[in-house]
């Protein structure tokens, strides 16, 4: 999941309390259920860190589809599958509980890549460290972005059924091994007819996450950007212009660079002010935000936030020097073109006297709604093709389009329910500005709400010592039980909402 | 030295025929004074090898000076002494042989940095290894860039001195240690009163270079283009606009991107047709070719030669699709603007979601008469000031002008000479595309011819494998032992034309 820094969930609107919903029926005798288990559950995620697929790197691919496959019957799906795909295989189950309402279920298996030079333990150790302020936390590759979460899921089905009890909702999960590279197959596997048929029985589906503040309030999203990542080459390899290898720089007297050739490419793709994007037609089907969704914004802003995420960010201003809230307004509604990186010739200390046989730029598009990626890289290619830009060669590496659900869908509601009464705080936010793969459940032919949920805490995602409270000092924010509980609590109250 | 890859001397003008040097005073005693101490010269430039100087690693400095003091001392040298610089220090030697005439040496006694895993043999071992059609060669970093011609030189004079006799010309030699860093300090040591007054006696400066042709042909290089090394840095270190980190990228909806400012900048420098440099006033001192110069280049045009080198610099086409001869005038006139390397962000495989904290490009300009590099980096930064790109970091890690010396100075009537009386067939090139920094003699104050001089073969300078031969199985190309003879005649052909 490719999770947002320096993401303020802000705008406490209603005090911390204890955890009460009232609506799980029997809750007493599943929080002990759940506190029965917690061994087990530290032990299992611990196991499942230990053994990452980075699709990247090729590693873990396909022992981490079936590993997945066992998480999901040992926690009791009746059946899971393997599902093929181009790339990284995906794992299909089913848990049919009998239950009027179905729910889907995303997962993502596969882990960012990582240096274990630059961590304080073992990424794969998944070891218990106490965290200053927080709590006992578990650090490892993965903990929070996705398997943490994750297995808090899984732990909560657990606890339903060892205390004897049907689940609420029936289940329908889709895990992926490929969401670190932009979820490239993705399509392919709800493509497959059995899985679309069991997903379109669903009220809406989403991700287990850990987006809970520090204060311990929480955040509804309401979709998410699309991101679409892509690399441009120019060199030997797409024209006999350039050289085929780095040559002795004199020579640039008589041939042409792939690097200047690069740059002339990239300029045309955004505005002289560094960042409106000036590809041909980019804006045609980009919707501004509607006045709820501004009204939400407003709404989510701490008076004290800005300082400390111009901190985080390591930045002293916002774009053409704009103020907070409009600063947020641009992070949720402005589509992007980034370059990611520049490479070409020689990168090391001061000089070399080379030309660059190839120059190579890596950018990503983020997406808003009611944009699409084919029509992206569509328009891109068209616009380098009418700028003669032939010898450019375009690589999309993967993407997908964005996502929105509906404030009053099931998903959203039951969302609301749960931390209504649980009495976490909350605010609303329109959009994630990150980016996740909702588009395959949101976009046709399923066309269904699709959120993230969940409560606790974590952080590292794509960094060095990435972590996940297990057990929190703070009793506004939630350790793994608590955590567990509140996925339990959230498909009660899905159940609920669906049958109102 | 800044060699020239793929570069053709070309146009056989002469037959090859055994040396003669007819103007050298009791050849053939000089001839067995060199081969008496063949095994002593490629000893010593084994042990050169094996202490190698390189600037931009800080290694072997200052070894390298003292070294190269000693072997100047032992070749001669009455005095010889290191000169401090802000930098790597140089070395300042004479040879005082009562002679009517001086002659100034240049030496460079650093080298290129080297990875041995990519060399066949230890690069510091300087193996003998057979060459294929070539004979016997020493293998290792610095063989032909420098040392190797330049402890030939050495041999030479230890040669004239071994058969009893004073040398026909007094010598200040000047070595600096920086030379693959643009020479960075190298006006720092000319300007030393007692260097200038001793360089200022001499009727010109040669370094020693191994340039001859497969085929036996030799070249004149009538001066060489300048060479101005700087990076341009976009990021958090130049402008708060920009996060002192990579971030992730989706920041970049509301926070400006050092990677497309970067781009912005470049764009400026040169026009849309990817070559043509369009920095403000940068034709304004720019001497277009000559009548003689265009003659000369014409001349040196061998009928075959374009296919091969196209084939050795992995190119198919030209700039503007132009033919062999127009190429080689835009080779030798035309100034440039080269990006040596990109780097921004993330550089590896596919694609990561990063917001760039830092942008950076090499760049080099190579200058024509009648330019200078103070003109050239006046005019880059009058250029992007212009524009508004005050947050464009600009660092001149090195460089120097264009050198020219006339085809009737002494230095080069004696390098015909030596070529006509030994039988080696040459042409006149009006330039050298590529650079060394013969300004620093052939400016102000000083205004001395300047030229590459020597016989031999070698290749691979700042690439593995770097070789020089030391015994040729081909009788029209020069071994370690006619090389040095070389150097012979030519000091006694200096002698002569100096005193015609």
């Amino acid at each position: 999941m490719k999770r947002l820094t320096g993401m303020t969930m802000a705008a406490v609107i209603a005090l911390a309390v204890a955890p009460l919903a009232a609506e799980t029926p029997n809750r007493e005798e599943l929080v002990t259920a759940v506190e029965a288990q917690q061994g087990t559950t530290v032990k299992a995620l611990q196991d499942w860190v230990a053994l990452p697929t980075i699709a990247a790197e090729k590693r873990g691919t396909p022992e981490g589809a079936e590993y997945m496959r066992k998480l999901a019957l040992d926690a009791g799906f009746q059946q899971a599958k393997i599902i093929p795909t181009d790339g990284v295989p995906a794992v299909f189950a089913t848990l049919d509980s009998g239950a009027k309402t179905t729910v889907g279920i995303y997962f993502m298996y596969d882990v960012k890549q990582f240096d274990p030079a630059e961590w304080s333990s073992p990424p794969l150790d998944a070891k218990l460290v106490e965290r200053p302020g927080e709590g006992t936390a578990i650090v490892g590759r993965g903990v929070v972005n996705q398997k943490g979460p994750q297995m808090a899921f899984l732990a909560a089905i657990k606890a339903i059924q060892a205390s004897g009890r049907k689940l609420p909702v029936n289940l329908v999960l889709v895990a992926e091994g490929e969401e670190e590279v932009a979820s490239t197959h993705f399509d392919q596997v709800v493509a497959v007819p059995e899985v679309q048929a069991a997903l379109s029985t669903a009220v809406g589906v989403f991700i287990p996450s850990a987006n809970q503040n520090r204060d311990g309030s929480a955040g509804i999203t309401l979709g998410a950007k699309g991101a679409v990542e892509f690399q441009l080459v120019v060199g030997g390899e797409t024209s006999d212009k350039y050289p085929k290898t780095d040559i002795h720089s004199s020579n640039h007297a008589r041939i042409e660079s792939p690097a200047w050739r690069l740059v002339k490419a990239l300029d045309t793709l955004v505005a002289d002010d560094g960042h409106t994007p000036a590809i041909d037609g980019w804006f045609e089907n980009v919707q501004p935000l509607t006045a709820r969704q501004k009204e939400l914004i407003a709404q989510s802003v701490k008076p004290d936030a800005e300082a400390g995420e111009k901190t985080l960010l390591g930045v002293g201003r916002w774009i053409n020097d704009e103020d907070y809230v409009t600063s947020l307004e641009r992070f949720f509604s402005q589509p992007t073109v980034n370059i990611q990186g520049l490479v070409a010739g020689y990168t090391g200390e001061g000089g070399k006297t080379v030309l660059p046989g190839r120059a190579e730029a890596k950018l990503e598009f983020r997406l808003v709604p009611n944009m699409t990626k084919d029509e992206a890289v569509t328009k891109l290619r068209a616009h380098l093709a009418k700028r003669g830009f032939d010898d450019v060669q375009v690589t999309v590496s993967g993407g997908y389009g964005p996502n929105e659900t509906e404030e009053d869908s099931i998903l959203i509601r039951a969302q609301k329910r749960m931390f209504d009464d649980s009495g976490v705080p909350y605010t609303i936010r329109p959009r994630n500005a990150g980016s996740w793969p909702g588009v395959v459940f949101n976009g046709p032919p399923l066309n269904l709400p699709a959120s993230q949920f969940g409560l606790g805490r974590g952080g590292g995602a794509h960094a060095p010592n990435e972590w996940f409270l297990i057990e929190s000092t703070n009793p506004k924010v939630y350790g793994l039980d608590e955590v567990t509980m509140a996925y339990v609590d959230y498909l009660y109250a899905l159940a609920e909402e669906a049958e109102r």
